[in-house]
């Protein structure tokens, strides 16, 4: 989730200075709610690998929610997850997060550079990584890296958001700027991608593989409900419009009128009955030869 | 699929001239690949009826490829399922369909304007349309009528495309001509929306329920294996782009040169390896009080 090229430091956030709360947010992904596609098939390789034998690689792995359900989904198995970030901050968090899902003997997080990974080749029977690509330059790049470390017969599986895809209904004007003017704005600028969902495919064709090593599909990515409205909005209001970037975000032009205008398009749109946020999500399961 | 008002009649096409292949595609439809969301609250409501009693109602049933499944699913409970559509042409295929399906005793095609359902109030228990709403101008007046034929205690339920989300990837101009002058044009021309999926939620709260009584989600309509891109590419050749539209498409601006450009790259679609195509779906299941 926060999986950054180490040429890319201006991505690093003080995670560690932010209230509790916004980190319900970051933790509200599961594998279960974000990584569906993959299960049937972790399980499939897990069940069939030597007990005690199966390796799992999370890279981007964030707060770490992610990487402690797959543990727990391989651990009737023997299996073991590690979970990647290149920032170190989060990784203190992460160990939290495994304490709070009792995931501990079959998890470990160790701070890495997802282009560099500092693994053997073909160390994990699946290697996974969930909106990271959306973020990189030459995302194929480091698709490559996750194949490198992944066991001839194993997979390596990606699942990345199509931000042009993302409807906001009601159409408040400050949720729209929101979305082209920081969020889009942002992610291109930075050499990430507004369309990663659709070019997901060509992207792991761009490392050699054959088409009919590849399923590929897609899903979303949606807040409808009350309650889960209420968690994304206040995690846009404190994190992504926060006091602390401000000076930044009017470096990139951004007026503090502008953020203003975005903050209360928020807080109006979790008071709206009609009000809902979707993308569409595009995914992709490698199977290396 | 085809349910259009009564003073829209430039909707109906003459289908019943066109050769069989093109039907297969209007057929791949089926409720485990497009109604995947109201499927559990239709097993369950049908489950707790009384034997024999279950009665569903499918609004635009088009070729009633939908509807057998619904009455499959149905029937060891007893249960009824009723297709309408405005076009009486495409009823006459619905009963092939329901031939090939094998469901015959359970199932009815009757032709209907959905703006004016010849039933009493609370007929059915299910009431159920597929991309009907997304062709039709106040489409909540339709779902007001829909409710009308609702049984209290029944669900109303809808689920519409959010054309303006499609995406296409590779990004061959002929077929973003295709999607931007001809697909969303003729929509919204005819007074449709290629917002739908996003709106349906406001669009359900305007017939005067309650949001609670409202669950709403969103899933996805894509096209990604080589057979089913095949499949539906031929579709968009044969019929969408078929000879028999060229004198209408010329009259809305479309120039023949443009329709050749459309036609070469559907064409080009099918045989690319990192083709895809994608479209975020929005959903409502309405709990009638």
């Amino acid at each position: 989730m926060s999986q950054a090229h180490e040429q890319q430091p201006e991505k690093k956030h003080d995670w560690h200075k932010l209230p509790e709360e916004v980190f319900r947010f970051m933790e509200a992904r599961t594998a279960s709610n974000s990584a569906a596609f993959l299960i049937p098939t972790l399980k499939e390789i897990a069940a069939t690998s030597e007990t005690g034998s199966f390796k799992m690689l999370d890279v981007g792995a964030g707060a770490g929610s992610m990487t402690c359900e797959f543990a727990q989904i391989v651990a009737p198995h023997g299996g073991h997850v590690t979970g990647v970030d290149v920032n170190p901050v989060i990784l203190s968090r992460a160990a939290v997060v495994a304490e709070r899902w009792g995931v501990t003997g079959n998890i470990s997080f160790e701070q890495a550079d997802a282009y560099k990974l500092p693994y053997e080749d073909g160390a994990f029977d699946v290697v996974h990584c969930h909106q990271v690509l959306v973020h990189n330059k030459n995302p194929w790049d480091l698709l490559t890296e996750m194949l490198r470390v992944t066991k001839p017969g194993g997979v390596c599986a990606a699942r990345e958001g199509d931000l042009d895809t993302e409807v906001m209904w009601p159409p408040l004007p400050g949720m729209l700027k929101f979305h082209h003017d920081l969020e889009v704005k942002l992610i291109v600028g930075r050499g990430g991608s507004a369309t990663a969902g659709r070019e997901l495919l060509s992207w792991a064709l761009k490392t050699g593989v054959k088409r009919d090593q590849i399923k590929t599909s897609f899903s979303t990515w949606s807040y409808t409900e009350p309650e889960d409205r209420k968690l994304w909005a206040s995690g846009m209001v404190d994190v992504a419009l926060g006091a602390n970037l401000a000076e930044k975000h009017v470096s990139y032009g951004i007026s503090i009128e502008s953020r203003e205008e975005m903050r209360r398009a928020w807080k109006e749109w979790v008071e709206r009955d009609d009000a809902v946020l979707a993308q569409l999500i595009g995914e992709v399961i490698i199977r290396k030869e």
